[in-house]
């Protein structure tokens, strides 16, 4: 059939996200969802867009979310930009910002994987550094000097799936490091207690931070993603967006975000329950026997001495637990667990006493 | 600033999207949208669907509603592909479908201006054929044989702006005349009365044919469009838009289409006021003096003998009505007039008599 493809599509090896299955009682922790639903003043939100007025068109420029996002971080609106997810946004960076002159890409060995398959579609060289033995990202790897400057640098901060993260300090060596090499920090799990580097953003016109309102806002469900950098990058990104998808966010979509930003207490609450139940998780793991790689997400990367990840995760599927294994060297024995609520952590650390042998 | 793009992004030339403008008593004709809303069966489901599993993410297979336009088209679900909006859909076509060994595209010189940006965007070289000198698409220019066979063949039908369709037979001696070519109906405005060529897809493995709900479903703000094609070609857009973005369409906008689909009484009745109300409109306006190109779409093409079109766009605007006016030869007299309500209709008319001078 591949006679009508494109050349290039038999060489595409696509993302795999976590599986999303629906059934009763199956406890899915594999792809690092809020144990809670989003703000309420959200729904209502959404309840009320949903009217006669999806007739229209969303408005182009999507001002009233750009402003509530620049509002809450104390940016400009016009240092916003909007997808439909914070993966959608990544696939432009790599459009707009990493091909350059064939000058190759920095990223972690282990990092989002979806970064590499961003890189093989648009073409991107690519250059895997490996973390340091603890899953650390060694900051020296990316500030010492090149022949040939890198196009661009990006990593998960935190990172996934290791939860590790970098400091503030750690990012700005980075950045003044590399004054002509795009630096992109990927920030989807940053509000479960990492530093964020928006901060930096109006002193390096090099940094370009993406977020997420899939994680710590509960809204994977709505698709919104957001990236804030100064005006010379996005628009770039704008070109490239407006080549692809003139209105990648939905009416119903922008009306929800906009109620979820606004609705802090909320937030910052729902951000806490989060972290409170990940380090009660933690203790209870380290309990149990496992190494648990100190995080700050919503989701705790772990492995065991005595017990592969694979048979893990098959046992643990079988008590109708739904955890996340890669299959790639280094991590391959370990498993990546979301952080549910705290009855939904009980039920995890329950299951594991019976298949360890410890009930 | 660009000493930090990726080199290909200065010569990108973004596609312009008709104004969206939300001003008190302003008229929209100038984007095609519904002068009425979507079926109330899909603002209730989408009022159902904002709860708390907003947290998920959206099932990655979309199969509710795949499988509820396949039940509508009477084809397979897995011959179904979603995107959003099929503007989203669009663009993976040209990635995946059309980047052949240099091999040429062909489209109507005057079409959805879309195209031409994809073109640029993802460097498929393209061969723009002029339209008939009464804004047809001449089939044989289609069916020649040349000694390089195209890697696609690209056209709306109905053509957009020129609001003209090809019957089902010219579309299948295209097809016929084209084996190795991927053949891509757009049918963006095929519910208001033109022959669409799904029926056609098990018959042709080189065609893929792409709907909207943004048009006859009066559902814009949501951003759902779909391809229908043979598992094949589909499997190559499944790579790509797996190589870009896993989830671009939300819970919400998949649950209000799933319901839009299933109230086909609703559906038939909005697509016959549309219909009406433009054979109506095209009466008013040749009587006002206006050469109207016959439309099987929801909006109407015309120009006046007397009055320039952009003397007569900016005096509409003027009196509060927006229209479209595109700036490229051939067309450059025209207005593209979106199909209102009768009393929106009939607002325009008045107008324009008063603009005619014969109020």
């Amino acid at each position: 059939m591949s006679r009508l493809w494109s050349d290039h599509v038999v060489g595409l090896t696509p993302y795999l996200p976590g599986e999303q299955v629906k059934l009763d009682n199956m406890l899915k922790l594999n792809t690092n969802e809020h144990p809670n639903g989003p703000s309420p003043r959200a729904i209502e939100a959404i309840r009320q867009a949903a009217n006669d007025d999806l007739r229209l068109y969303p408005p182009v420029n999507s001002l009233a979310l750009r402003q509530a996002i620049a509002t809450w971080l104390k940016v400009e609106a016009d240092q916003v930009f909007l997808g439909n997810g914070s993966d959608e946004i990544l696939a432009h960076v790599f459009s707009a910002l990493f091909l350059r002159s064939g000058r190759p890409l920095l990223m972690p060995d282990i990092t989002y994987s979806f970064y590499t398959t961003y890189s093989t579609y648009y073409g991107v060289p690519t250059e895997c550094i490996p973390l340091a033995s603890d899953f650390s990202i060694r900051v020296s790897d990316y500030t010492a000097q090149r022949e040939v400057p890198p196009a661009g640098i990006i990593f998960a901060n935190p990172n996934a799936p290791t939860g590790r993260a970098l400091t503030i300090v750690d990012i700005e060596a980075i950045l003044q490091a590399n004054p002509d090499t795009v630096v992109v920090v990927d920030e989807a799990y940053v509000d479960f207690g990492a530093q964020s580097a928006v901060k930096l953003v109006n002193q390096y016109d090099n940094l370009l931070v993406i977020q997420t309102f899939s994680k710590s806002r509960a809204l994977a469900g709505l698709r919104v993603g957001f990236a804030v950098a100064q005006t010379g990058l996005l628009e770039a990104l704008a070109r490239v967006k407006d080549s692809f998808n003139s209105y990648p966010m939905d009416s119903l979509a922008l009306a929800g975000a906009v109620a979820s930003v606004q609705d802090h207490d909320y937030f910052e609450q729902q951000c806490q329950i989060v972290i409170n139940a990940r380090e009660q998780l933690a203790k209870d793991l380290i309990e149990l026997g496992f190494e648990v790689l100190p995080s700050k997400t919503n989701f705790l990367m772990v492995s065991h001495a005595n017990h592969s990840a694979s048979e893990l995760q098959q046992a643990l599927r079988v008590q109708g637990i739904l955890v996340r294994h890669f299959k790639q060297s280094r991590i391959d024995n370990y498993l990546r667990i979301t952080v549910g609520s705290p009855a939904q952590c009980q039920r995890l650390c329950d299951s594991l006493k019976v298949i360890l042998g410890r009930a």
